[in-house]
Order: C-alpha cells, then sequence, then structure tokens
C-alpha cells in the first residue's frame, strides 16, 4: 500500500484554500462583488480558468441576481445535472424552487408533436410561473433561443439569465443572440460551460447570503 | 428582435456533428475504442480539449467498464449531480442502479461523529454492496483517498474506478495515489474533472451498447 501524506482539512477549510488558490494564480486580476465571487467559484467548479476571460455580465446582474434570490425567485434550469447542483437547502430558506421539466412525460410528448426541443417546451413552460424567475441553460442553446423569442414576442422579463450551454453547434451563437437583448445576463462566451456552471453560477450567489 | 440564422438540427444530428467536429479538432489524434468514445464524450461535455490529454486509462480499463456494465453493475458516485447525469433509463435496462448516499441523514450524522467526510462514509457503504460496482468520484479526493484504503485494507475489488474529482486541494495527489493500486481505473490527471466529467464517461460506455 502506497503512503502518501494529505492535508487533513475540513471542507470548509478545503474551499477557502482553494479560493485562495485561485485568486493567486487570477495574479491579480480581480471584479467587483459579486462578480467576483461568481468567476472563482466557476473556476473552483471546473479547475478552468478560462472562466476567468469569458464569463460576461451585463450591468449590475450579479447584483440583480443575488436581489432576486434574496426575494424568493424561482429557478427554471433545461438540465437534471444543474437542477442538483444548485444547493437547494439556501434557496428553499429565501422562498425559492427549482424547476426542470426536461424529462416531463407530457414535455416529452408535446416536443415531440410539435417538432421542438424539449427545452424550448422547458421554457415556455417557466415563462409562465407568475413568479420572478432565473433561467439557468446548461445544455440547449434552443432553450436561450426560445428564451430570446419570449422576451421579444411574449413580453417575458427573466429576473436574470444564465447562460453557459456547453457545445459546438449553436452554443456560440446562441449567446451571442441572449447578449442582445437589454436583460440582465452572466453568459460564458464561446464554447464553454455546462450544468456545472450554471449551478456553480447561483451557488455563488445565494452564498453571497452565507451558508 | 435580432435575427440570426441556426440550424435546425435533430438533438441526435447535433451530437453527430458535435462529435465529427471535436475529432477534427483532434487533429489525427486517435484511440482505441471505447476509449476514443470516451475522450470524444468528456470533450462534448466541457468543450475542454485538455481532457485528450488528461484522461488515463489502466489497461483495458474501459472495456472492463463495458463488460461490468453490460452485466449490470451498481454506479456508486460521491455527487447528486453525477447521479443526475447519468443515463438511468440505460443503466436501469441493463440491471444497474446509482447510488449517492452523500445526503442522507446519517451518513451526514456518521461523519459528523467520526470527524470525516460524508464521502468516506459513502464508499465504505458503497463497498458494502456485495455486487460489482463501479465507483464515480467527481468531486472528493477523500472518497478516492478511502477508495485506496478500502482496496488495500479491507479486499475491496471496484469493478472500476472513475476518478475525476475537481480542483486544488489534494485532488492531483489523490488522484495518482489511487493509480498505485492494481485496480482498473478511468482518471483525470491534474486538477480538472468533475460531476460532469464522470457521468459523461460513464455515459460513453453505456453508449457503445446503444441509445
Amino acid at each position: 500500500m502506497r503512503e502518501m501524506v494529505f492535508e487533513i482539512l475540513t471542507p470548509r477549510e478545503i474551499e477557502a484554500k482553494s479560493m485562495e488558490t485561485i485568486t493567486k494564480e487570477l495574479g491579480g486580476r480581480t471584479w467587483p462583488e459579486p462578480e467576483f465571487s461568481i468567476v472563482k467559484r466557476c473556476i473552483h467548479t471546473s479547475a478552468d480558468f478560462d472562466y476567468a476571460d469569458n464569463l460576461c455580465f451585463s450591468e449590475d446582474a450579479a447584483k440583480i441576481g443575488v436581489e432576486a434570490l434574496k426575494n424568493g425567485a424561482d429557478i427554471v434550469t433545461d438540465t437534471k445535472m444543474a437542477a442538483a447542483g444548485i444547493n437547494k437547502n439556501k434557496l428553499t430558506s429565501l422562498g425559492g424552487e427549482v424547476h426542470c421539466y426536461i424529462s416531463d412525460p407530457d414535455v416529452v410528448e408535446e416536443a415531440k408533436s410539435r417538432g421542438c426541443t424539449r427545452s424550448t417546451v422547458c421554457m415556455e413552460r417557466g415563462a409562465k410561473l407568475g413568479k420572478p424567475t432565473i433561467f439557468v441553460i446548461g445544455n440547449a442553446p434552443t432553450a436561450l433561443i426560445e428564451l430570446h423569442r419570449l422576451i421579444n414576442e411574449e413580453g417575458l422579463r427573466p429576473a436574470l439569465i444564465v447562460g453557459v450551454p456547453v457545445g459546438f453547434v449553436n452554443v456560440v451563437e446562441s449567446k451571442e443572440l441572449i447578449m442582445t437583448d437589454d436583460m440582465p445576463y452572466i453568459v460564458a462566451k464561446g464554447r464553454k460551460g455546462g450544468s456545472n456552471i450554471g449551478a456553480a453560477i447561483i451557488n455563488a450567489m445565494l452564498y453571497t447570503m452565507g451558508r
């Protein structure tokens, strides 16, 4: 049995030390809060410093997101992984709830009969919640494209759009598109993103209010 | 409303096109199957080509993993996000099940009273399943360290270890440690990894058996 010496730290200490390392390796680059916390948590969840370059915030987007969460905003997401990764204890304590309709049988059915993606149908459902809602897109460019349509054609006013789909087809373009809308957004420009990044962004905002 | 032209493709077509792009950008680099499918799916889920360099496979690890899944192996993971991301329809059809004990109240309690991490307790529970088991570690180095102990001190024989914790403290070292054990492993060397990568590796193996 190979022996190695590991530092024995509590999860809280590990996180603090990780954030310290990230801050150090950012070499003096800094952001106003709560943006800085979001940048650091995205790097923390991926060990990928590209997020220091690709995260884009519309004016006061992170502050707006924190306020919305504080006031009990719900979250609609296109992936079960993002839904699983968001800190529900904290969210629930603020009055918010996570909705992910992607595998609901009636959503699957409706998408099939209309010939659109399930994510498109999910966004439509999310748009009908009737309360302030943060949309977290970790997978489907079609979700962002549908949000763009809902904003421009049906008057949807998301509390915040977290636009971090990942991939190689329509992903870059869908992010560019949503940034043309005059709505609060946090977007990871380019191909990168994912459910883990979506959840990290929400959790970073939640944790500004304590753990 | 800004208009952009998007290719309208089915999810299956999007995936095929993405895999084509990834293959092309790998510039001729190739792996035997099913390793190649795993490398491509990790890049697909992260848009991060580093996975072409950091994924390490013990001899025949991917083949061993596919066989284990085919024979109904269970999966134990340290994160709910990985559990959420694994294709349960496919897994269940083969007789397998995903277990994630991380938030079970008795696990939380036991970890607290013993002064260890919840992931450590999870691995101990997973070791007692009494059937072939694939361990998928997407977050906690302590889970890999505990697996190493279970293998060397308690005779645990995992069907496969997917060692892809992400982060800045003990992560690199825990991966190096698990690779010293004579067990089948798929490890993302270095800091990178995550629940999304863990789920992608399992799904890539599942999809070699069709969708």
